[in-house]
């Protein structure tokens, strides 16, 4: 069995703390879904609840890390569309499956909330 | 296709933002690759850098979500040993699979990253 390596100074360590971010996988399982590049305001409509600061936060960091494509236009008004690298479709397998696994077991995890918290106020004996 | 279902009230989110912690993915990995119940500072010393609060307010969050147990034995001092459940052990594969995707890719993309910020320093043109 090799060492567990999660050392504060690895390097996968940032990649996994970018990857650990709600908007990011939100992101990269929006372009996923679509099958397509998609553009600003289109990713901001179908992600509820983001703001335009974070999605424009979330987009710069995963551009930077080379898993979102950022293509300008030059029409105007200049037209940009964000699109998954080779890189992000194959990490987008991954923040998808999470996705789904959360839309599937959501019942079962919301039930064991209820249950903790009801045994959590009881008095201790 | 299905209508992309990331609403804001669709309670598959609560589950998304768990998992979408660094430590509850460093904590289901190690539970993991140990194959075995852990007590509290053993994961605290094989999580460089986690602090007792985060640790206990993590650990706390995933058996509040059913991913982890807790079993308390009644020696001098008390013995707490924490282990996935099968629920968790389900969803553990998943977050290995991040992690070991981020250890795998991690060169590329921090090179991603320096080739970002050196072009981001260029003047405009």
């Amino acid at each position: 069995m090799e060492t567990f390596t999660y050392r504060r100074d690895c390097p996968s360590r940032t990649v996994v703390e970018l990857l650990a971010s709600k908007w990011v996988m939100y992101v990269l399982a929006a372009l996923r879904h679509y099958e397509r590049p998609m553009r600003f305001n289109e990713l901001r409509r179908v992600l509820d609840g983001i703001t335009q600061k974070m999605l424009a936060q979330t987009l710069r960091a995963l551009e930077r890390d080379g898993l979102v494509s950022r293509t300008v236009y030059p029409t105007v008004p200049p037209r940009v569309d964000y699109a998954l690298t080779p890189l992000g479709a194959d990490v987008g397998r991954l923040t998808s499956a999470i996705a789904g696994w959360s839309l599937e077991h959501a019942r079962e995890i919301v039930a064991s909330r209820a249950d903790f918290d009801a045994r959590d106020e009881l008095p201790p004996v």
